[in-house]
């Protein structure tokens, strides 16, 4: 009966830990039955949301464009314990997005979170040297596609009384990536769309907030950072110590999803490491 | 009679010392011989920008979407003795571009300065209502014509040493105005445009900046302010005593385009009344 | 041995809840051990993050101006089982800014977060009727004061290899509050303090940011809605479905001093409930 | 010879009504009859704008501490021809900014513009060595002294039945200057006065803006540029190509006063070349 004891007293003292820890269910899992999706969360800043909400407590759905990206994030996800499944989604496909609305509902039984992260590679060149064929793609993509998006699961989110929406923009919306002008410019325009959809949604008990992430190790910002010269330079046009982590943009998705952002609305939060953004 | 004759010369060279000369004369002709594009000028604020900038001295050729437009907007100007020709110009296609470049360019052998004032009349109703064409209405027209008319005119100010491209947006860039959301977010996009193109063009000596005009009495404007309660409930979240005239939003313009703003590029001037905008 | 087997299950569950409801502790107890000061913690929105520091697992030094309300706050928070300590501190004089320091790293041996909220209670009236006095009072209380606090924690944070300052300012410091000028300015300039701030304090590990709560029922704002009129207008004005809650603006100050918000500095964080605030 | 008399008259009408009349006249002479102050004008930024003033027809009072800095103004400014006088004037004084607003009054029967340059001299070291005394400078001269200005010069513009008022911030209010953290902070403040003073001064037909130069060629300015490599490091971190004259800042004030701006009240201009700013 030692053994017993030793248990007891072991699932005591794990059991105390648990309840001083933290005050309430709310903070150990802000996101709780909470059915979030995240586009373009196969990799990167995406997959480091993706991940942070499932952590939090969401049943997450992860997507982007090929199957077998989709495949290798819900495998690492659900290795790691989390509620993840996966669909593959073309945002800019009207049927991709329906498909990605059903699905969801049809797993989980509705949607009470958006995170679009979703956005083509940007183009690097002259804005002088931008055709009409890469300004469709980029507005298409980053500013349409994510209106769109975000009204087709607007009533999923009214039958559940309420939701949260985040849009990804950039730091870049501030004060633009050299060489990336179309990129820039779709970005400024979702500090738009945030601002325009909190606004109209407010009386639906929506939030819609959005995240500027600066300079982050992704893929994506590679060509930024990935030789030791050009990593330096942007350090210093961008006055930041050094470049930030996906993972250091997740946290403040979550927590404008949660309860705890209810009267932030509208707003975008920078996480640049301080570079130049606005007051 | 020779007398007369002398006096007579120098009453015209005392006129023409006046119009032309004289450590005063940039300022009193700020755009003298400079010649000028203004897009969807054939009313409202583009009108009153591309008379005065004839005013100033410049070569303006104004244009919109349908000839009589044009030709009333021409007579109108001529009639008061200013140099104005006009052309027909659908910003949206890019042979109306060109045409509209080649044009200046053939009457006046180059440009100086592009107003790019074009807008698609702005939809009424929710974002969530808002259909993919309209959308890309939208951007096409607000945001990627501003873009290309700008990469078409670049050329012909760079052989001419430099020059000046004004934006016009919107204060709804800033706070949205109710009910006209993605006229709104095309606006908001047209800050970073300016952003944008300013870095890229400030080696070219061209400065690209913004205007955005808060509430001025337009047709384009009027279902804002046609009856009497509305116009007073818009002026109360406005917090404005008045409603604007086009000519107000004229003379700033003209000015961003002198020599007088050498070094004033980038940057969106707000001509709203003191409704709110940014800091 | 079959209550063996029973204990055994109760804590392998308790302990699979525990693993899937949070993948560690930082996030249950995101600010353990951490030691906070606050100022003009007694009421209001301090009060509201100084228990919200508490609860997320930080040692709380609360204070204002007057023992009896710091007594109060103390008690109704220890009360709560929150461990939180109080100090009188009128942070307008040195002393007891150093006394405010010394008595944090006495009781709690350092301290690792600052969430500056002192100010002057608003003058109301117009700019035009305020005496040299009243900018005096509010510009020394409101920017000066926070500048010094700071600069009198910083060697204590540094001491700890980093840390995290919270300045509150307001949503006014971007849309004034009629009848306010003089504390919508010092709040503007609190903006740039941040900024600042940040901009020199990055190289010591110590995150700056800012938070501007929009309208928020405490008893400093009763004046604004104290009668029913007046909050209909006001929330009008604010284009806002209703006032915010002291504990709304809670949750971000806790979040912006975690290790979550680690590549967040400099930045302002509005929590307005939709107000016009800025892009 | 009555014709010759004629054609003389003609003549002298011809003239007369060039100088004094016609809608060009606005346009030649903006500021005609109008009577200006500009604070810290003996120098640099502040002397341009006062030269500028008083070329487009204002009757300009110029100000600074030192009487033999006034004295040197004048003389240069009336050897241009121009109507400019001179007084001491130490802001920060109450019986200074009486003395200034008295002899305006006295020399010329009122006043209707008032440009507010005066700033201390920046304190060049860390905020976090920054002593009660220099914030208090700081705040005293760049924000209090500014707002009791204002409100000093205020009853004589409603006297004249309106009036225009500049504050003259700098780019540094929305991105700082290294190693000047009070000033920078101060000037943000300024971002703030402007917009709550227009909106104050608006019902008496008072427009308040406020100009943000970027990095000017001053002697204010010289540490930042004085040898080579730090104005090639400098020129870098603004995303500039050169630095600024102060006549650059003139044209925009100048602007600002006059009619063309008739419903521009309560923004900020920036004058950088390029510089990152704000949307």
């Amino acid at each position: 009966m030692q053994k017993v004891g030793l248990l007891l007293g072991g699932c005591v003292r794990l059991w105390k830990s648990v309840r001083m820890a933290s005050s309430g269910v709310a903070r150990r899992d802000p996101l709780a039955n909470k059915v979030a999706l995240v586009t373009a969360s196969t990799d990167g800043i995406g997959l480091a949301i993706a991940r942070r909400l499932a952590q939090d407590g969401a049943h997450v759905v992860v997507s982007s464009r090929k199957q077998q990206n989709v495949d290798r994030a819900v495998a690492a996800l659900q290795g790691e314990g989390l509620s993840v499944t996966g669909i593959v989604c073309h945002v800019g496909k009207a049927e991709h997005r329906e498909r990605l609305v059903a699905t969801a509902v049809k797993l989980h039984g509705g949607i009470d979170i958006l995170v679009s992260n979703a956005a083509v590679n940007p183009f690097f060149g002259n804005l002088m040297d931008v055709t009409e064929e890469v300004w469709d793609k980029i507005l298409d993509i980053n500013v349409k596609a994510t209106a769109l998006l975000t009204k087709a699961v607007v009533p999923e989110m009214e039958k559940r009384g309420g939701g949260s929406v985040v849009i990804v923009a950039s730091i870049a919306a501030y004060t633009p990536f050299p060489g990336l002008g179309p990129y820039n410019v779709s970005k400024t325009a979702l500090l738009g769309l945030t601002k325009n959809l909190a606004i109209e949604l407010a009386q639906r008990n929506i939030r819609v907030n959005c995240l500027a992430p600066g300079l982050i190790k992704t893929n994506f910002s590679q060509v930024l950072w990935e030789d030791k010269a050009s990593e330096e330079s942007i350090k210093q046009a961008l006055r930041i110590r050094r470049i930030g982590k996906p993972e250091e943009c997740a946290g403040i998705v979550s927590f404008l999803c949660s309860e705890d952002a209810s009267y932030i609305t509208g707003e975008t939060v920078t996480v640049g490491g301080g570079a130049p953004s606005r007051l």
